[in-house]
């Protein structure tokens, strides 16, 4: 799916599906990480304001997420707690920036990276919507339904600003951070391959 | 105004008046603050999920805020630049914590701190106001008159929500919870004094 290298094993979405609990309270803390990340990116190279922003405007969206994620956590007496350590997101960028380095500016990894982070969450939510039967909860199969195309949406406003981020010609643009976005999503795939062997996978990212 | 126990001098407001670009900057930074506070305080304390809904939904407002003070910046071609310093509201977070300590749960002194800048940020836009001439840019006043009123919600919302954080009885909990907003208060006052004699004014807390 996109640029993924690994696809998610089906092992993945049936344990999901049976601790839904656990799935819920990561996804929202995921929603949040997702909108205090694209605010700190908006924050951290300010000097472009459409940049600004489409992060800002992302953000909204990840909060409004957050918001309705928190209201299936209410219905089900479920608590929200502390933020779990992200070992995923820290893997990929440790690993992110372990790359060889290029002449393209430092926004551009950081975007790119957080396309890939949609995009894998995207296939998630695909492969909860296939092993949830819908008479489990209609209401939150429907809302994951709505988060796939949001997320979709999200990998490619993340892979457009990386393209506007780069500065390049509009010719070389996409070709050149198409091959970034390619060796960021190879590391990607080891992670997931390495995080799915650990066998923590009561998460959206685990 | 509220529960300020300093009035901001007629001379900020001139001064700001004059330099109104260097206002909105700052102005554009204030709400991004003001949104990734409000993220802050929810993670931080997570179990009381309506606490946590009433801030996500206060950040997304500060974000659409934020988003357009940016249209104005960019209608004056002016740069948003990296955030300065926020002098105003790291003396508060210290002065706060410089007071003496009490029961209640800490997030009560974060909420009311809060509360202090809303209603601060609530009195520096009614002063623009009265003296910015509508000719100047009769959608900017709009936009201040809109402020003055969410911000004076929000100083509201962030003392009710300290009430509630408090988890005091119902009948004690207004007395205790405003004893404390007024001694932050009082610290509030001397740290805008002193900023005011430093005379750095182009700035909304300035």
């Amino acid at each position: 799916m996109f640029c993924l290298t690994v696809s998610t094993d089906a092992a993945w979405a049936l344990a999901a599906a049976r601790d839904l609990d656990a799935v819920l309270v990561d996804h929202a803390h995921c929603e949040m990480k997702a909108a205090t990340n694209a605010l700190s990116l908006a924050v951290r190279w300010p000097s472009d304001l459409a940049l600004v922003r489409a992060l800002t405007e992302l953000a909204r969206e990840e909060l409004d997420h957050f918001h309705r994620v928190v209201s299936f956590l209410e219905r089900r007496g479920l608590p929200l707690g502390t933020p779990p350590v992200d070992d995923y997101a820290a893997a990929l960028r440790k690993a992110t920036r372990a790359l060889p380095s290029h002449d393209l500016p430092p926004a551009v990894d950081r975007l790119l990276a957080s396309a890939l982070i949609e995009a894998r969450s995207c296939e998630r939510f695909k492969l909860l919507l296939e092993v949830l039967p819908a008479a489990v909860d209609e209401e939150l199969c429907e809302f994951y339904r709505e988060l796939f195309e949001a997320e979709a949406r999200h990998y490619r406003t993340y892979v457009d600003l990386a393209i506007m981020a780069s500065r390049l010609p509009e010719g070389d643009a996409p070709s050149v951070v198409g091959a970034r976005l390619r060796a960021i999503a190879e590391a990607e795939g080891a992670i997931v391959s390495s995080l799915a062997e650990r066998g923590d996978r009561a998460s959206v990212h685990g």
